[in-house]
């Protein structure tokens, strides 16, 4: 709730406009709807940009049908790490709704949305990262953002990326998705003037630990520009290169 | 160097303009300036948005002082994790260094810079994170930036973040520095629209671990719109900050 | 043993009670029952405020009955981290034996109990906190503790906690169960004067290494009046919630 | 702010007793004073039990001097992770000042507080546990509790633990303080009902690693009833059993 | 081989008795067979007081039936870390051969062995720690000894200990295998002058880490007098006890 | 590129020999071929001294396929860890394609190579660490070279590895490939002046951590002339031994 | 306290040869002296075959001088991880006081003791790991072994290992003190029958951490017939090779 | 020992050139002198390629000289990670040591060595890399190679890199020194067919854990042709690109 919300919500209280239990309902009660086992927040596409979003793991079919007939509502809805069956699930009541198999993804959108301005370029160092890059993909583009991606440059043969310097130059936000040694965000970020976001991923031989060794280097990186989001969490790169692309 | 402008060197050569001999010296040895023990990277300003930075620590004062001159030859200078002593000898070569004291860095500007439309917010979780926050101030000025910042308003009290909400919606990216639980991050980005820059510390009880329990809570970040970079690298997120405010 | 029984037991040996023989081997026999693979500690109600609780995790059907009913011969019956196929073979010997789902649980009650005075409040970020959140309600209510619960309430939106703050206040203990960045716990604690025990849990992407992110988070609460418990452990958060509503 | 004090406030504005801008002031700025570097919580003795605490470690002479000036106009005063250098300083503003020399803190105490019903037991394994240990008596003496200690009585003398059974059974709450191997959380909460808070220490050889062996076994006791705070936070365990002991 | 052993072999050689391509082949050939991808150690019962051991993890059935006929030439065979599947094919073998189910482990012996004097004492935490000791118990039994066990006297009630003092003092090493907090090895060591053993186990809660907290709490053991082998190495511990116990 | 191509092409294009658009083109297109998916890097056996390799780990039967026909194009092909499945898509391809079923590899090699001169020795702590060894064989024979290997020759009976020391001085780069404890590297490199490449493999007891504990025994070899290749990377270690056997 | 004691005790009590306020307060005075900041364990000598050592670190010189004084009276004294300053102290009490500068330890012993018959032998890797092997020596003679030791015969160079089989074969137990890759504890013990006690040190390059690498390999030393002490524990290792060698 | 040296070692003992007990003094005696504290390895400039190296760190000055002294009598010297003041010593008796002050080695030469034929080629990121890399320099002279060596070229600006693609071509062997994000290695490998001897560094921000960030960053590089040596191990590079270097 901003500031002038509250002002306007006391005005009208004090001009007798509203009772004192309706001022105190309406700041308790607005903001969400409660289905016991989870909290809708309706306000979130005014407060944040974009509606609450799904994270399906974790989580039963039959919670995720609740959470997003609730988001449906008012707004469009989109769930990450799902599959298949809570597809079907969902496509009985939404027929809108869209399953993207690689990254795992469903998307429910009531109508067209007008896209922003700048551009949003996903990379990705191999060709296994490219299910990470996906979800990134999908979640820029929910949010109304324009997205290109070039897949596989990775820096053992560094000179694959100079034929792309173009495309890096033209974007607003560049996500960089890398697994093995991670050095691909400050390669990338060392030839531009367009902040990186660099997603690590879980993939490789042992010491990888799992993602651990290329989120230590994207954090490390040499050149600045690099903001580093969580191990194999596209979805979170997705949605803060939109929060920038303004 | 981008793909126009190979074009317009390979034009040229064709044309006669200039021999094959220049055009491959110029491809060679434009970019930087060998000191030897450094290479300075005249072009960055242009490809970057930023001259090249030094980071003081680790570099004799010597060091320090010959890269400095190759870079203010071309470019105003910035010069973190220094202190007073390099400072003075600084100082002797350029009567307008500043040295900033709690976040330890040099300045030298030749002439005022145009700011930055936007504004980036720099919020502290405590009292102790201030010299971070400063080194992104700094940072984030230095690059053409307006800064404002609210210390001390961690998660134990969170009702203390309230009066600034006007303050963190008017901005254009937030900075959020936190040691100990980092929590600041996640709340302060569940309330905005903004992209939060997080930068954990280091200062703390036995399992903050040199920062690393504020850095996983902020990559763990339940609420999207968070980035990450390395621990104290206030200088990091200053930088990043500012290439998102343009 | 109490330095009362002690006492006793020498005073009854001193006037010829009992026998010395009898004095030794009372000391040695009474406090549990060995089954060989398990030694039931009968006296472990008078002693901890509630009777042995079997960890179902690793222990063979056969071995859990045997214990049960070991168990049951003095006290309630409290079994965690089970599965259904337990439950069927429990059921065959004991009539009362509920299952509870979610949390995994099995609970073999012999007659009602006197609630405490007290109440124990259990809240979760999430709603894939629910099953831990769960296992310490269960643990909770079987050591007679009224328990209230509020789920997803997590802080990526942080006004959804405000609507419940008379329930926390109104509470004697408050167990917040979270996992991803864990920061429920500093900001419910920042808002109350009462205990609060934290229980991190292992869902979220990957830099959350199976719960250590929030569990570091918790650890390093800036807010004073938060204790943990081990990852994933409602079982054990319930528990000393229970000792410490009296 | 509980939700009582909402309804009154909105009632008065409502009946004409305040005017909407002195609410919203009233909201705005009540709950602390802004030193600009700090945030006093001059309210958190209502809301948390306790005034705020001046945590030493990483703050200037002067920022402790003035954040204590400001809490000493309507509270008592304790202060951390201190020396006596700043001691001295303190003793100039404040002749009650008192300075603890092994825990390093300072309390600044207006008048006699009356004790608690309940009492703190608190318990160290070793001799080199005995300042964390006195942290902890310190800040629970501070907030109002009588303590009790036992010191050196670590699980390598098992027996040695016994004569003291009756202190720990006559305690409402036990704080164990414990390196090495951080065992005699479980020992001593096997033997009790009370709830046991556990302070791991970084004393001890090599593998110790400041503190994270005794604080994984403290976080794995395999008797329930233990909660953890962090490595060497005397301060914590001090402040949650002052909360426990009401 | 000895010193002794090399001084005879110069002393033939030199005397005539052998030639000097005999002495060379003696020296390479006799101590191990080759089998190409195993080199099995004939020489070992002499050498270590105990046959070579297979490791039946990661090998093939054919590997494990292999070896097992070269060592059984001059040896009994102890096979660790097996299933029955294996057994069925070594009892087609081997109709001497007996299977441990719990342990997982082969015992092929030819003809009773005379026990050592000493007697070794293997104790659990735990009921889920029994198939760890009890590859400890047919390791010992099969390298000659005589062993005691008492399972399940955990730290969490100490006084169930007591009752097995006498059985303590009576052993010449015992074995200590615990998981969870891992404390019990402390806690036996202290009450006794004889070697300890410790064996921490991979179950529990999270933050257990896979025997990683027991493991860390028995190397910090505060009772001098413990020595540890790896995670679930029963095995191991088994082994070192039978050199010590002579 | 070499300097000289570069040269070499700037000549022809002021010459006239090319067009401007061809020289551009040309530099743009030749290295790689783009399957929009993964980027072929047909100049790899120029720069490289090896084609480029197919790791076939996490890419799809389809993907691998597509890959393997365009290198196949102009170089022989090599795919790592993949599995008989892949192999029969493959085989309906290339006649000529061999699985090697103990390493989990595919060769397809269109006609035979001269061998280099010097000789890789591959040697294996245990009989576990075969699979990752022979990985390390055909990689190695792949980029032909003379391999040779000694299987099971570990620490635990070092007299074992005697007879193989002329095996050992006779060849450039020897591969020790170890798991457990690793010490195998420290004890060849000690005997020879042969660089030797170490391989940590991911087998053993719990305090293995998958490999971790041999890694780290090799880094820290206590003998000079060790260098260390990833956790189970046969592959890696086959291809920089082939890089130095020149 | 054996059972044979306790059993005298309630004999006595039942004759009447003591009163019941006696036989208490005998049960729990009698094992140790309470300092206030530490409980002397007289006892000790006789449960645990040592008398009470003194660990020096963190203890003030004051506290180590007192607990030395109550020691003294009924046993000897062996004072470790002290310091010159601390022995000037105690030698102003103790003429006998003798202070070893390499293992910085103190020993104070009133009168000969009988030597055990068998024989410990320490060895260390290198020269580095010599104040740690020192520590093991003179704890080792403390309680009454006669010692031998072979310092630097690290595996780098493993040969000269060989001349000293006969001194390895001789001795009862064999202590490893190594750092770096800590591969020394394999080799003996697989040349050997006799129990190896092994002491990680934390000398070394970087990824040595401080220790953790030898740790590791000792844990997953492939040759059974290894347990391990904490880090630069050679204190540790003189106390178990002590009780081993019996 | 060869298989060769043996073998003759019998033929004359077996033709009564030598007497048996020569034979055996001379396999016990020959390969090292026993300094006490050190065993001097004379054989290893034969066996190894390299004299024994002294690892100044740890060790005392009177150490440092006796070693050296002994070592001299037959080789040359070299001393690393020593400091002025034992050089000072060292001087005293080796007229012709050189003390090299950025990598703190001393080298003790006695007359000229022919260089080997290859060159090997020392690059380091960044400056704070140098005296690692200057390390690596001595190293490999002292051993007989040519060096080169480019500094500063990290991969923030990665075309800084592209001017020395000629004189990379042109060497043996590639030895990359690189902290903070560790990526130049992959890079530079991926671009040629050199072996890289790839050195971590410890310095860099919070997240860097003392060159953990790079070593990982390194063992998953995703340029096959990489191996690592310990982190700051400019010593261990230089050897084993000499061992490379043949």
């Amino acid at each position: 709730m901003t500031e002038k919300q509250i002002r306007v919500l006391l005005e009208n209280l004090k001009e007798g406009k509203i009772t004192e239990k309706t001022a105190f309902e309406y700041l308790k009660l607005l903001p969400f709807k409660d289905l016991d086992f989870a909290k809708i927040d309706h306000h979130r596409s005014l407060r944040r940009g974009a509606p609450e979003i799904i994270f399906g793991e974790g989580k039963t079919k039959g919670q995720i049908v609740t959470i997003a007939k609730e988001i449906a509502r008012y707004n469009d809805v989109l769930i990450t790490r799902t599959n298949e069956e809570v597809f079907k699930e969902i496509k009985f009541f939404f027929k809108k709704a869209v399953y993207y198999r690689i990254p795992k993804t469903i998307v429910i959108r009531k109508n067209k949305k007008n896209l922003k301005k700048g551009k949003i370029l996903v990379l990705t160092a191999g060709t296994v990262d490219i299910p990470i890059a996906e979800e990134a993909v999908v979640t820029a583009e929910f949010m109304g953002n324009r997205v290109e991606k070039i897949y596989d440059i990775g820096v053992a043969g560094i000179h694959r990326l100079l034929p792309y310097l173009s495309q890096i130059y033209g974007s607003s936000v560049i996500i960089v998705v890398a697994g093995m040694d991670g050095a691909l965000a400050s390669v990338v970020s060392g030839l531009t003037d367009k902040p990186v976001i660099a997603v690590p991923t879980s993939f490789g031989y042992g010491a990888s630990f799992k993602g651990i060794a290329p989120l230590l280097t994207m954090l490390n990186s040499c050149s600045p520009g690099v903001a580093v989001v969580n191990i194999d969490n596209g979805f979170g790169a997705g949605y803060i290169a939109s929060l920038i692309n303004k």
